[in-house]
């Protein structure tokens, strides 16, 4: 039986609305910019907004579309490449670091694509049969939640972008703000205990959430909220970026490399701190969760405040106890907001929580067949996982199996800080 | 008395019609574009349609506006630093390889700053009265001839743009080609002299054109028109790339390090070699001159051909003969043409002409007081000087002692390859 | 109480026994240099010869000698700084990429800051008196453990320096070569378990061996001996550097930008393949263990042969039982050897093991105090873990638990390819 | 007639003599090395000392020895690549900058080689009858120049090598210091003439000072010394490093990519500056002239101090008039020296004067053929003239035609500043 990345058999009525609602998120993401912002590569992690919506777009074309409709004409013979991320099944892919030299096709033809595209598809939703369409609607499942990923680059691409520019624009200058006094930070106990983790639901779940497995777990505390803004200035103040003993020989470099002096999008003036935010230009908020750090700033001030990164196990574990979540992108607050008050963990959204374990397969780890093996497995070395959703992310795209990963030098992800000792 | 760019003083009249001429031309050269493609800078030596329109602007706000009217309130704050290209005088320019970061100010801002500073400097030309603005008239000037010399970089930097896009997007797939048959080639002597160069008239004319001056001439050879691409073509059938005894160590270098193996925007498929142009992409014409090679590519071919380039000041000797001129950009065949028989020279238009001279100051030069000082004379390093201007040149803007200058190394600008001995 | 790297309290007959034996084995493997060979560094990787001398004498000057007798003189006073090489609570390192830019101090002076500091190493040594010097006991049994790692890397080192000479200088030519027939590769089946790893003895190990924790292990299979060359043949023949869906996507992003298409130190040439070796040029044989491959090499073919690589802890587990070890340092074979028919595992000699599991800090793991605490924690990040010696390894430094590391591109090791699945 | 380098017809006996004198001045010149100080290579433009007497020794071989002598044995077959340094027509020469990966041949194996070639060089000179041989004597002669050029760069090469070591080895710190106090600077005016430059005797040249040609000189001024180091110190005081306004454009880029704030081998401690030379660590000398400056930096005083840097015929119709010269190697001082009072000139010896000519053929210029043609025209760009030696240039390698060059922003060689206006 062939492996796939998805197990669910989603309902075709389920599946046509969850199209239109995965669709139309995308869309309304783009209310706000202006042709030009669509453009812009601002370095090579970035993609142009354009790309996302294309690229998503092609998502369906290419393994939906094509391998089922006979007839489909593929809406240009150019894009299979130019839309192409990583896909090396797929052909040559256009060089990620170039996307930001393409002004055609326009943002209005890839509207039409996305039209087109949305027209071929819904058609085909509506003409599902299960069982014998399991498989299909298990790649349109992938390709929505495929979306949702990129639905939160989105965000966070046209964040560091306009970080670039002097003028500072504002993605969302009418977003909401959630303010608060962030809580004391309490620590959980946990003993040692066997626990099975990773995926074993039938819903969806990615490739590299499975297989579910049995793990010993080592008796450790994990810490009640997210490390604040306030916080790490504390760690700033004691030297945190100027003393290597904090830090991995890798991170001291990044210091040194990139000079380093506090989290990406701070910045001083005469008043003080001010933060840069998809709201606009902000004086900092020191109850807040801190982010946009790095894996080696997460790991730095960890050991600063003498106590280390959860591992992605023990996040998962505590994850199963967590109470009310924080703020995800249909709140429209658009940063991590302060900790409620007596809530438990602050587990998900606001910030994706660094853990300490670099991602690896699970045993027994099996990619999907075909192309979409490449989605998740190739990625696994050098990296580490970061867990739990953040203020971009869309409430129904998370799960406490969910496993997100970053090199250690990132920074233009929403990523914060999560303690445990 | 003050060291100034321009000597002539522009009549009133003549500066209204002429600002509205030379603004109306770069605002007639934006009509083919989609707003996405202002925006792209494909690499450091490129600027975004955008940049142009808005530091050309600049120019007029920071050297006219703001020196003279006391009341005049700048369109906005950031713009001073943001679209200053060079001038430390005037402070820190915005980095030049971080222009493609920038969505805002939009299309639409930039072309509202434009009617601002128009409306403003429309009003103040209105009031000239000689003698007393002879300064100021000058300036203005200046800033004219500072737009059309970025009316060309805009024509050269788009086509780089586009030439980057899988798709060939043609900036203007309705502009007239010219054919014909390339004459023989012809050599026409010199004897040695002693003649004046450079700039000795009355009318505007670069500090760096300045002073004239006598120099000795060599008895010389001058070849009858531009090298053609199936001239170049034979260069290649012999392995002119792949031979290091015919290349400068540098150009050598070159070749292996960028993998040269035909000018700039040439490529061949099954049928044959074709050319991408600001047309489209083209068969390549055998008959019209070569272009967007390098100087390194332009002496290659010479010392492959027995031959070698002009000084600048044979050329400027040569071109006092001239007869009929190419095609400048008033023409709209936006391509170098083939050479009319029976013409002298092909000495203005088609393409710029590499000449074997570096660029240097003539003896005794002076560069402009103030910032205007930076204009040429701080580049008068490693660089070759061209002459003769190119299909996208302005026919007023060009003339005999015209010398514009290029690293060795760039092919994007229209530049060509004439023969001496 | 402080932390320590080592725990063990050596005798100090042994310690005195021990350090000459170490220090000998240094000196014996400079024999065949000649002075030049000592400066090189043919890559940042490299340390010129020279450099690991007077490195691995600084260790015990800076940790041992200086804190220890009060009378105490350095040798040199510029020494602290230029062969410091990683640890920032002593001071600044001179910088690692440019150890080779140093012609000085000479050889011979770096042989007399050797014998300096052998003689107050003798004498302190023989003033030790258990139990009060149990913790200098204990660093200078660390010292000698880290001249061993030098030792393996001197020989790493030095051929990586002659394979970047045209000349291919042989360092051993005289070295005895071990042939064989290597067996048929065969699989032992192990249950899943809970076992203890990590370092729980009394004898010396480092401080990333401990603590020994329990652990659970899935069942898994695993191979009876390393990858031959022959068999890497195969997957070369196969096609396996030119096929992407075979590799991480940093493994296939260095197989372009690096070329890879074969095993470092092989060549080809109209008789077939050779290897570079310590012994000189030889024909590449097909029994011995294919080394000097990446992690993304290793994890590439065990894809392609439908394998995987084994975790850590599996390796630790199958090395409990592991038969009589390959070729040590002391074997003077100095290249990997093919397996011996019928002997379990080839576990230990030869070349090391990459095993899939990045280098990550055991729960609850301590560095030691104070700049002894920089020798191994900072590095645990975007490395993996390799287990077993090599030929370059000196017999008594290696154990089942000992944890090798390298960043996942490094090939100039002895690292070869070890199966499970 | 073939072209030629040399045109002047050297007697046997001469040649003998000079043969002898110029290769034993090599071997003098290693007197104070060790043999680790023969390897290193601190950048790309320096090359070890031990491929100086190798390359030189290869050139007779390559060039006189192999096409004249049919016995002759090559002494190594790997040579002819190894010591190429960049003559295409001899084949593909050794990457230039892995000069300093090599450890063998030991320098002993590159004395033998010097020795063999010697052997068969003195025979063959032995044997030389005019006219028959004057292409030979031709061929012999331009080697010794050459091995000239590279006696001087051996000596500033070494200085770079020992300047990268935090112990400032000094090469011979017993040569002399010659101290003084620089006389008043004065200007010697000039009148508009036609002279003619280039060399025109009948003596050695190269090719680039050839065909001897009229030029038009205008009036100029000329300063009858080189600028001193207190001059300077007063550019540096007035922030000259920090005040864009005067530099080039790619010098001031160069300034803040490399952080230049004073010439190199320029120091600041608590007593005030101090200068690494070949004579060691010392402090800076007021009188003598600054060197170690690169042509930005050289231009850039000028402008400070308003007058300009020379043309390069300037400079040869001045020192036509120059009376005794500074020092030379032969000096034994090593360094520049304060030009003596009453003195007209300072033309030669002591330093380099950068010329603001950038270096290119003069009219008629035509390379010698073969694989000599690569020796200087291939070099003609980017790269400007320096006149009148060093004290690191032989006495007789020196003539007011001879023109030096290189890029604007070396340092490392003996180049110092005139100024004319």
């Amino acid at each position: 039986m062939p492996r796939r990345l998805v197990s669910r058999e989603a309902a075709p009525t389920d599946l046509a609305c969850q199209y239109d609602h995965v669709r139309g998120h995308t869309a309304a993401l783009c209310t706000p910019l202006g042709v030009e912002d669509y453009v812009i590569q601002s370095m090579p992690d970035v993609s142009p907004t354009r790309w996302h919506l294309a690229h998503t777009t092609w998502f369906f074309e290419t393994f939906v579309l094509i391998p089922t409709l006979p007839q489909y004409q593929p809406f240009h013979p150019a894009y299979e490449r130019l839309f192409n991320s990583y896909y090396n099944a797929v052909g040559d892919p256009f060089p990620r670091p170039r996307r930001g030299l393409l002004s055609r096709p326009t943002v209005a033809d890839v509207m039409d694509y996305r039209a087109h595209v949305d027209t071929h598809m819904r058609e085909l939703i509506g003409r599902l049969n299960p069982p014998y369409d399991a498989q299909l609607a298990a790649t349109i499942t992938i390709g929505l939640h495929h979306e949702q990923q990129h639905q939160e680059l989105m965000l966070t691409d046209i964040k560091h972008v306009f970080s670039c520019n002097p003028l500072l624009p504002a993605y969302r200058p009418d977003a909401q703000r959630r303010q608060g006094i962030a809580p004391a930070l309490r620590w959980q106990g946990y003993p040692e205990q066997v626990v099975t983790v990773g995926y074993a639901g039938d819903g969806f779940c990615y490739d590299n959430e499975r297989p579910a497995h049995r793990t010993l777990i080592h008796p450790f505390e994990f810490a009640s909220r997210l490390v604040t803004n306030g916080e790490f200035q504390g760690f700033m103040d004691d030297g945190g970026y100027r003393r290597p003993e904090l830090w991995l020989a890798d991170g001291w470099a990044a210091v040194q490399a990139e000079n380093w002096q506090h989290p990406l999008y701070w910045r001083r003036d005469e008043q003080g701190w001010r933060e840069f935010t998809l709201r606009g230009d902000e004086a900092l908020d020191p109850d807040a969760p801190v982010c946009h750090v790095s894996y080696f700033e997460a790991d730095a001030y960890a050991r600063w405040a003498d106590a280390r990164l959860p591992t992605e196990f023990e996040w998962e574990l505590a994850a199963r106890e967590a109470g009310a979540p924080g703020a995800f992108v249909e709140a429209e607050v658009l940063h991590p907001a302060p900790a409620a008050d007596g809530a438990r963990g602050q587990m998900f959204g606001d910030a994706w929580e660094w853990t300490g374990s670099q991602y690896l397969p699970y045993p027994g780890y099996q990619p999907a067949d075909g192309a979409l093996g490449e989605y998740n497995g190739k990625f696994m070395c050098n990296q580490f996982v970061l867990r739990g959703g953040s203020c971009a992310t869309a409430r129904d795209h998370i799960r406490s199996t969910y496993r997100n990963f970053f090199p250690p030098q990132a920074r233009w992800q929403f990523s914060g800080i999560r303690l445990a000792r």
